[in-house]
């Protein structure tokens, strides 16, 4: 039977990624663990509780299926793939997405089982360093749990704008962006950032006619410039209408169909979509999370206050994840945070967690993947740099694939040759980051990378040649 | 106008990828190359010469076409694609690897052209430690051309066996397993090492019903046996028949049928296939390389005798790649040794090549890959060892993709920690194994790949997991 405990060693407030690595690694650490989703109580008695997947999760999921459909409407020819009558069954598509989480779910259920973590469906809300205040049932009172520590690990939820209200019929927001019953003629999105252009590739992909409206001028202003020019021709080739410089006033719903009108540089334009999504970033789910007595030091913008080992102003509170501004609002960050607040917790001496080694990803496709520095920062520190590309069309594998466009990008201090930055733009990005995340842990020099055997013919051989024919200028 | 010059700093002979990186390095030197394909001469003057491929790089391009089928054929209806009368065009199928070749022959041309690397057709045979004899016209003497040193990388070629006698219209040798103008009904492949596996899978996926027959009665014996365990359920799952232990006596070809006649423990039986296909592995591509007065050091397998440093028995003559037996045979292998031996020449210090990282890859489906030491080798050795395993399909990437078999392994060193041996069986494995080369030549310890940052969700979480829960027994 479910049943709540009045005290535990540690109270994880959240069900994601970052909670779920904590959770185990303080269960592995011997310590009695709560979790607790965070959802708003489902049932009028004590449920188990319900994961939350990092937005990135669903979407790499999404786009490998999307894809694989693009691949054979497009390309399935040129292998001397014949098929008639191509088409898409949305609703299974998604429902693939849905059930390949269910069985994710299930896998995560028999871990926390088998570490005895206990795990529940309840609103949580910080009530003092050591108590949270728990709402699991309409029908009972809130409940007082005590604990020796407290994780907040809620993440974040998408940034709301006020002139493109979401309905979930004409307008959506980033987590519902795959709701839909049919294949839409004309989408707009507005935000042309990670999750914004990981959301118009998959439309695309599915044969949706695509429009990104955002206010920056410049196309993912974030990562690496070479990558992000790069990135813009073939995104624009493929389709994507990237309408860069554009501010959006209002949003109307006129027989269905959605009227948006943005001023750009040129003046006002209305355009007529059939759905509109909002993908303008996410922000800290911290609201309700503490009450104000727990005197939380929360931010403006609902980041938690934390110093450089995620402990709050409160004693033996933490906050991991998307929650605090500790490091990109990333899942891989938020495990490690998991990880090394657990080992804290229990007196492990481990070091802090290295956010200058975190892989960023953008599940578009091809993908755009890169851990350390760009140039662009790297220059305006202004020292010196060596940079070395190498064409992924190179290989003869993405060249089956038809992906003969992509580069990888290595950025080295000439004096040390010590790597401070590797970025790649290219199908399977994100597995071919890990070779250079592990460089960096490694302070690794281009000369080391260089020398390493890469498989051949394989897509990391770019490696090997950016770093090989590297430019020291 | 072509023209070979009477002297060069550096000949080399062959054309595959040890001959590539070993001449592009030394141009990159400053030593004028000349690079000679070993083909018999084609035309009546003397003509650019000709690339020759790896094996696996045929393969890895066959491969991802036929993966890209079968997937369309088995799975596209979980992802919600529908289509119908989905079948393949087998000329096309082969004709898109050629023309992804071609325009790789292209590319090198041109890196080829920029180095102003001498490339030509001919026969070479090494007369002296300083003189290459060639031959580049039926029209023409030989030519002797001298050098300051001499690089023999002609890499391997098949081996035919007597009792199954390659016709081409019937019996078929490894290089020439997909020139055929349809899809046969039944296959057999004699051989079920990696080239037999590999070409094995491709036929498998592209309908045929495919026959291994191999004399050894273990199943890919120099993999570890936890992988090769695990393949083997997933192949036969696929389809594959794999007849292990049994020795072909005879082959006969009655009405377009193959007849093989085979022997196992049960006794002699006889199977009729559409096309038999003779994958008994590969030898160096030695014979009428060097005239008896040069005095070349070969054994009667005929591998080139080398030391160490890939020098031969003859001064300034080296030998990479397949021809010798340092190392396995594999073409990062020789591209490694290529680029070595250039530095020897150019007399700059380089570390001598590292065996015990060059990446061991087998392009089936699901791949399989490895670097360093396997789990049999290091208990015969008799030392301790630690073992960490995750599996592959724990992954939304892999599980969208439908691989949910499929597993990483790690072998480390109970004392020190350092990890001695990295196993992969999954998708995408050749990508993955980069990661594992890096650390091992970072002498990387479990510890420090676990609390490595990798992208979630990506398969190479797999790799922290493995090492997280390794099992210090």
């Amino acid at each position: 039977m479910l049943k709540i405990r009045a005290h535990y060693d540690v109270i994880i407030v959240g069900s994601g990624p970052s909670a779920i690595s904590s959770a185990l690694k303080c269960a592995e650490h011997g310590m009695k663990v709560l979790c607790v989703d965070n959802f708003p109580p489902s049932s009028n008695k004590l449920s188990r509780g319900k994961f939350s997947h990092a937005p990135s999760e669903e979407i790499a999921t999404l786009l490998h299926s999307a894809k694989l459909y693009s691949e054979l409407k497009i390309n399935s020819r040129f292998h001397g793939i014949v098929a008639e009558n191509i088409s898409l069954n949305l609703s299974q598509f998604v429902e693939r997405k849905n059930s390949i989480f269910t069985q994710i779910e299930k896998e995560i259920y028999k871990s926390f089982n088998t570490a005895e973590i206990d795990f529940f469906n309840a609103s949580a809300k910080l009530i003092a360093s050591n108590a949270v205040m728990l709402s699991y049932s309409t029908a009972e009172p809130s409940k007082l749990v005590n604990a020796g520590n407290i994780i907040l690990a809620t993440e974040s939820i998408p940034i709301s704008i006020q002139c493109a209200p979401v309905d979930y019929q004409s307008i959506y927001d980033s987590s519902t962006a795959f709701n839909l019953t049919e294949i839409p003629q004309r989408i707009a999105i507005l935000g042309a950032g990670v999750i914004g252009l990981e959301i118009a590739c998959i439309w695309n992909h599915l044969g949706a006619e695509v429009i990104l409206l955002d206010a920056q001028e410049s196309f993912l202003s974030l990562v690496d410039h070479q990558i992000s020019r790069e990135a813009y021709k073939v995104f624009c080739a493929q389709g994507l209408e990237l309408r860069l410089g554009t501010r959006v006033v209002s949003t109307k719903i006129i027989n269905k169909k959605v009227h948006i009108e943005y001023q750009d540089s040129d003046g006002v334009h209305v355009i007529r979509v059939d759905k509109l999504i909002v993908a303008s970033g996410r922000k800290p789910y911290s609201e309700h999370l503490a009450s104000p007595e727990a005197n939380l030091l929360i931010d403006q913008n609902q980041f938690i206050f934390v110093n450089d080992n995620c402990r709050t102003n409160l004693p033996n509170v933490y906050a991991i994840g998307d929650l605090t501004m500790l490091g990109p609002m990333l899942p891989q960050k938020g495990i490690a945070e998991g990880i090394y607040v657990a080992d804290q917790i229990a007196g492990i001496q481990s070091s802090v967690v290295n956010y200058e080694t975190i892989p960023n990803v953008i599940y578009t496709d091809p993908e755009i993947a890169w851990v350390g520095q760009t140039e662009q920062s790297l220059k305006a520190k202004g020292g010196a740099i060596a940079i070395g590309t190498a064409h992924l069309g190179y290989s003869a594998i993405n060249k089956s694939s038809n992906y003969t466009q992509g580069l990888v990008k290595v950025i080295s201090c000439p004096k040390s040759d010590t790597i401070k930055g590797i970025h790649i733009f290219g199908n399977n990005a994100s597995d071919l980051v890990a070779e250079g995340v592990l460089a960096m842990e490694f302070s690794s020099t281009t000369e080391d990378l260089a020398k390493t055997s890469h498989s051949h013919p394989s897509p990391s051989e770019a490696f090997r040649y950016a770093c090989q024919y590297i430019n020291w200028k």
